[in-house]
């Protein structure tokens, strides 16, 4: 069912035919959504623990939303319980001189998960072609050759045993606007607010644009976008929870062998 | 109550005169304990929370133990629920040869907190004077310098405003033996166990004298030891979380004030 958000490679997505506030996949309320996302917070719990033990693979978790699209409430509720042990997050910032001294996956590159690590992206490699593209930091000559770029260096992670899964948060123009009025009016909360958010929130067709082409030249085999209805938080965590425990399992992890000739010893 | 647990700067320490069981400063039993944890592990949310969004303080909390310590156990505890955005672990294990080609707090030094953040050393550079002095890896010359050094290191970190904390979780031999037991018994724990643990545990002696140099030596003001009794797992836990949310409540944080003139905006 969860699949229903899952960007199909080398298909054309227009933002405005995805429902933010679709909650088609869960049959139950709120109350029994959160019901059903801790017990898969529980499982991922385990799954991260197993993962950790095999050693193996490498989980790459990418989010990507507009201002206020939840990012940060997703890494909370979902990894809620999660030995923060392994899992790691990275925030990418605007770039310092240093990091802009090298090329836009450098910096990115060196956050990737190693064996038996989970890494979650919070923003990324893809504000080279979001931002960056929106306020014309490069040339379009520059930003247009991104996409594929960063389908060749995502199909190398995968390669090289990297599990990679991209979540963009979608919300709507006027669940915005509720989210960004709460943080002005709520005490608080008012220092998150900056005049700056309102002028990047003037370019939200621009930004939906830019998402739209992400969406549908970056979503691969190897590395697939999920639109996720993220108006409600409750279906947003859910939806999520769902698709990360589907994908751990799905990697038939087992736990090592232990070493051979501990039967039978005795602690002294 | 639980600062009996701190290590009065220059004093001598005996680990014999440490009981691992003690369990004194709480009065309820196991499961009054585990109720009260979890409520100190809500403050500890709002509190991190709160030194994310001040961002002026950096706090850094040192985790040392003998193998099967908890030192695992304690970050999955103490910090459940807690941002994984604001809390990073650094796991410190057998150097890699470019750590060893820098000096012993090079790669310590790289992982130390930013403004804001709480970064947690599984292991840490104490190491140099544990595994490193009982095993002889260097002469003893090289590691007698460097309780000193390491005072001097952590003085300029405390000085730039890194709050530390640091925490030897005590059990006694016995303990030990019962949970590498365990490890042996239970399947799907054994891939844990290694015959080279068993080599460490003939080890005890040194280990603990090499600890008590350590617990003696390098608890100052600026950064204190805590000999933390941890025979009993959810008694480490409390006691952990109780010095943790004093002192970040010691640090007595403020939300940032919010730019000025927004008062009466109306998102468009």
């Amino acid at each position: 069912m969860y699949q229903q958000y899952r960007v199909v490679p080398e298909t054309t997505v227009d933002l405005d035919r995805r429902e933010p506030a679709d909650r088609s996949a869960f049959a139950g309320d709120k109350s029994a959504g959160r019901e059903a996302a801790k017990q898969l917070n529980r499982r991922l719990e385990s799954l991260q623990e197993l993962l950790y033990a095999e050693g193996r693979h490498k989980v790459l978790i990418v989010l990507q939303a507009m201002d206020t699209g939840g990012k940060d409430g997703t890494i909370r509720h979902v990894f809620d319980g999660v030995n923060p042990q392994g899992v790691k997050v990275a925030s990418f910032k605007r770039p310092t001189p240093q990091e802009l001294a090298h090329d836009y996956l450098w910096r990115v590159h060196k956050e990737t998960p190693g064996r038996g690590e989970i890494v979650i992206f919070n923003r990324s490699h893809y504000e080279d072609v979001l931002v960056v593209r929106v306020h014309n930091l490069v040339p379009p000559a520059v930003w247009e050759r991104r996409y594929d770029q960063i389908n060749a260096f995502e199909r190398q992670l995968a390669e090289e045993g990297t599990t990679i899964l991209k979540f963009y948060l979608h919300i709507d123009k006027a669940e915005q606007k509720e989210r960004l009025q709460a943080r002005l009016d709520e005490p608080e909360k008012r220092w998150k607010f900056a005049k700056g958010d309102l002028a990047e929130r003037a370019l939200w067709p621009d930004y939906q644009a830019a998402y739209e082409a992400v969406l549908s030249r970056t979503s691969t085999p190897y590395a697939p976008w999920y639109i996720i209805p993220a108006n409600r938080k409750w279906y947003r965590n859910l939806v999520i929870s769902q698709i990360l425990v589907d994908t751990l399992e799905g990697l038939e992890m087992r736990y090592p062998e232990a070493e051979e000739g501990l039967e039978g010893i005795v602690i002294e």
